[in-house]
């Protein structure tokens, strides 16, 4: 099965934590949007087709076959299984999606310490909301989101959630704390020594020979200031 | 199979879209937190529970024998085929839950009309940037979001999102319109020609025997100044 995975050409995203899933499993994949011009009028064609019967929302989606489907945590959810990275078992399946479901709230939580007013405005013009929710954000949220999924790791009796074996949301931790690296790096520093075996996850993450080759490659979009994690450097030191 | 549902007792909230689905399906459940603070504490007695290796992060959650799932989406996505209102089939599955995602990305948003900058602070100290973010939300975000999913019902071929068949999906839009007419009655007053096919599926969902009984009964929780939906009347007033 090819996949072709329907994203913005320009920044990580949302559609990293699905990139990341595919490329740690060696899948057979197109990601459209990046093959030029006519890569993305063909994601806005898709999105946009006003006789398709499921449309999606938003990017990133995926067609797989004959079906697209929409919403990150959702075409994880369905590739899971199939790439390896989620075991079959109901049970397990659904604790997987809900973590991913939580990673997914975090992420929100992530852009908005840039954007909390609205993001019909610059950042410039948001300052001192922005200035506020970071404040909060690193009061009571991060430790509140990353302490539990260190609580959940050390839980796990192995490195990775769900125990000795991989699955797609140790690659989406991985990725939180690679963005949150690029966006609050002083804060970060200070931060890491609580929750040693999330950093430990994200290093073991890191060195698997498909990944490490993916983040070396230029499939692997640089950081920018046009995604989730954005750097400012009033927002970073306190 | 008895169910447990963990909520928030004050508010309808997140916890409203799981109580939907139970009633319309006549299941067996327990609304355990309403049960007074015996009932509180046993949530959180639950949630903290520091031997449970596969803890919620928050609420809602539901015990169903012995599985915990937390996550609103996640709860009814296990619900749904069991309780007759979402299909065993996987892409008409995987497309339900995609709404339902993208439903919880717009709870989020409607939320976050009254509390933009931080939730560590009273609306009112946060008045502007709530006016400045609702304005946006009524000029840009909903007709987005809500001119999506009349879309997605004008191609059902049915009065539902998936035809003529009722889902878990179509309660929670029943919910959504309950809620953004509590907290902007002027704004959706005007809003609502613009989406009739929701409105009328409002009207259809309110008008199921269990659902009427249900909204009759003291289960429902009112609307109230502590959750999703809040009324402010300089936010619905231009």
């Amino acid at each position: 099965m090819r996949y072709e995975l329907y994203y913005w050409p320009d920044a990580q995203g949302r559609g990293e934590f699905i990139r990341l899933a595919l490329e740690e499993a060696g899948a057979d994949y197109v990601d459209v949007a990046r093959r030029g011009q006519r890569g993305v009028d063909a994601m806005l064609k898709l999105m946009n087709n006003a006789r398709a019967l499921r449309p999606p929302y938003a990017p990133p989606f995926l067609r797989a076959g004959k079906l697209v489907i929409a919403q990150t945590a959702n075409i994880l959810l369905y590739l899971g299984p199939r790439l390896g990275l989620a075991p079959r078992e109901e049970a397990a399946a659904l604790w997987l999606h809900q973590l991913q479901l939580t990673i997914s709230d975090l992420v929100v939580e992530i852009h908005d310490t840039h954007h909390p007013v609205t993001t019909y405005l610059y950042y410039e013009e948001q300052r001192p909301a922005a200035k506020r929710r970071t404040a909060d954000f690193w009061r009571y949220r991060i430790p509140k989101l990353l302490g539990y999924f260190e609580r959940v790791l050390a839980r796990s009796g192995g490195a990775y959630v769900l125990g000795r074996r991989l699955s797609y949301v140790d690659l989406s931790l991985f990725q939180i704390i690679e963005g949150l690296r690029y966006a609050f790096p002083s804060r970060m520093k200070r931060f890491e020594r609580k929750v040693p075996d999330l950093v430990a996850l994200h290093d073991r993450v890191a060195q698997r020979p498909r990944i490490a080759a993916y983040l070396a490659s230029d499939r692997r979009i640089p950081f920018s200031q046009w995604g989730i994690y954005r750097y400012f450097k009033e927002l970073d030191v306190k």
